[in-house]
């Protein structure tokens, strides 16, 4: 601890918490209702700056400008324009600087949700039921935004707030590139320790992967279906190459390739084929189709040989066929080029007291030891942990289905999570009087 | 023929069809222009029923009704509004009636154009060069179209026209149902034969395949590609099912199925998967995908069987798939439910009387014999013949890359079909003075 908190602000903070609760679920269901997909994010954010102004933190709201981070290392490319690309950090400016800073960090951008008709409920029309909270995004990850903001606020209750600088940021481009993080890097934000409460289940994050997102473009000869032998059918050629790259995906798991922390997992780097779209008209062989790759490397693994051995197996299998031979697919870059991070390997002083004050809050909010689990995704921790020498905690509530159907969050948990954060946030930065 | 024509009759109307062939160019081009893909035939439609106008011919031009139709044999299901699938007629009826009456048929409907950049000039800015005139659809029919008007004005650039009702059919939806031939049938029209001059290279069609469509529905579990074991790829779910339909095609392609005027063919019945689209996020495992599938049948072979087989084969592949299994794939008919027909197997005395004056027409503009061919596409044809106990004549001109990029039609050889046609229609129905 930085200073002497008093011995019964732990149990104070629960209960503010516990208060609060209540206006917390109303919270993140008003959060969750706005459909805050890539593009759409805008009225999102607005509702975010608005809850933080009305909290008196200072508001930074900004349009990211990729001329201000496309050199910048972790940087990864985009094919969509960023009109709607806008970050929101609100500052809270510590009086008596006695403290160490902190970033609250999380993203506001949600995956799509998919064919309505799978979902119980409307994924944007978010339902509490059985202690969860169902819909797109309750998990992934506003919960982790109403416990960062109602931790601060539990402070608040108490007439308190952090003794050092906080920065409560709420970035976007979480789910495609990390851009949104990277912005707030570029603009400067930076602090002794940054949490991101991804739902993984209260457990810290140790390990991450690295993933890199890509497009196959093929294109080929149509021709009436009468005649189908004379045409190629270009998306029946794509069937080969993501044969292919399946191939490489168990290579790259193999057991001698994993660092230790992803040792015990026979498969953490998954390989989906998470797009596909091809041709025009029934009866027309389809002239292109293209499908959309993610895949996963370990950290450490380098983002730049893991292209070229990409490409070195599509083009290899399209140089076995026939039809692409002559006409060899094109590779394209639309997101991800994400390297993994591994908090374990930060044997910095820094990262070892944020991991030791989070044990304690952790224990202290919830009575059970901090579990460590490495996970097979990436978050916007790399940012932190690779370009800015901060410590990256992971650390939030338990989720399920996310970036599924009936995605839904743990209300106990994310109770657990907010009350811990509070104490975390009150350890690291100290405390002074309003 | 049915009376005695001038003897240099012949002579003449192609003296007439060459006069005005700088013109009919013109037509063709000004038509091919207009992008009449399903849903979009207006324009075209009115531009050749204003075409029609002008020469003098009764405009008949309504909007299918599917409630006037969807009982009749030959009816193909449709998924998209019919709110502009509009047909359009001329009719010409004759002051004496002497000779036999003719139904001109001709589709205005284009299959899409697939991507731009794969033409090496735009689709509908037809142009012509060494002798061919490009564009989508200037082939497939917008040529014949132009044949069946140019050869009647050929008559009428003499002072005659044909001694018994003609009547000039551009319809809709030839290119996923065939739904707009039958309407025309629905309305009352019919005749003692029909030429069709779809682009099969001045050959006379003896016989041509059915077509079914159908789209297969696969739906699942999908979640985050971190946890990619525990969901479904709905994308890749559909390889194996791809897979079974290309046994059942080759089985139904072995020589002990096929009837005589396709036995000399290896790979008549082409099954095409000819769209797909799946998926909403790179990294999300898709939850579902859809894909399109034509094939074909040979004349004879039954729908309903057919239906059912391919039913059996998608079902029986699902099963085998631990995810599918628990998820069947859905299969909805979206188009073609086209039985084969074949001319050859017409016996009457209509259909050996109408091919003989094909032939000798044929002859006359050509100095060629009329070649036979039987094709591995369906036309609208098999209303006339299946349905209406009329005599189908598909005969048209050469084209090439049909439903594929930089599609052509020769345009010689559109003159010699319009000239060809216009002698057949003068000994068809006989010529009267206007």
């Amino acid at each position: 601890m930085t200073q002497d908190l008093p011995h019964d602000l732990p149990a104070r903070l629960c209960d503010a918490v516990d208060a609060a609760f209540d206006r917390q679920i109303a919270f993140l269901s008003e959060l969750t209702s706005h459909p805050s997909t890539r593009g759409h994010e805008q009225s999102a954010q607005n509702f975010m700056a608005a809850e933080l102004e009305t909290r008196g933190y200072e508001i930074d709201r900004w349009q990211i400008d990729l001329a201000e981070i496309r050199h910048l290392p972790g940087f990864s490319p985009v094919l969509a324009p960023y009109e709607d690309a806008v970050n929101v950090v609100g500052r809270h400016r510590a009086r008596t600087q006695k403290g160490r800073s902190l970033i609250l960090n999380g993203h506001i951008d949600v995956v799509p949700a998919g064919p309505l008709d799978m979902w119980d409920s409307p994924p944007f029309a978010p339902e509490v039921r059985d202690g969860w909270l169902y819909g797109r995004g309750g998990g992934d990850m506003k919960a982790g935004l109403s416990s960062n903001l109602f931790a601060l606020d539990a402070l608040t209750s108490l007439g308190l707030a952090p003794a050092a600088d906080v920065f409560f940021q709420s970035v976007v481009e979480e789910e495609c590139t990390g851009n949104g993080a990277l912005a707030c890097l570029a603009r400067g934000y930076t602090a002794d320790a940054a949490l991101i409460p991804e739902p993984f289940s209260e457990h810290l994050v140790t390990a991450q992967l690295g993933v890199i997102w890509f497009q196959v473009h093929l294109k080929g000869l149509p021709t009436h279906v009468a005649y189908a032998g004379s045409g190629a059918n270009a998306i029946e050629a794509a069937f080969p190459l993501i044969h292919a790259l399946h191939e490489m995906e168990h290579r790259w798991n193999a057991a001698e390739n994993r660092p230790d922390d992803f040792a015990h997992m026979d498969h953490a780097l998954n390989l989906n084929i998470g797009k596909i779209e091809g041709g025009d008209w029934t009866s027309s062989v389809p002239a292109w189709s293209v499908f959309d790759v993610r895949m996963a490397i370990f950290p450490g693994q380098s983002i730049e040989a893991a292209k070229a051995e990409i490409e070195q197996v599509i083009l290899d299998a399209a140089r076995e066929n026939a039809f692409l031979r002559n006409s060899l697919p094109e590779i394209v870059y639309h997101g991800f080029h994400a390297e993994g991070y591994a908090l374990s390997q930060d044997s910095s002083a820094k990262a070892a007291s944020a991991i030791s004050a989070l044990d304690q809050a952790h224990l202290s909010a919830t009575g059970e030891t901090l579990d460590r689990a490495a996970i097979t995704a990436t978050t916007d921790a790399r940012f932190f942990g690779l370009y800015a020498d901060t410590p990256a905690l992971v650390y939030g509530p338990h989720a399920e289905a996310i970036h599924g159907f009936n995605e839904r969050v743990d209300l106990e948990s994310l109770r657990r999570v907010t009350k811990a954060t509070a104490l975390f946030i009150a350890d690291w930065c100290g405390v002074e009087t309003i």
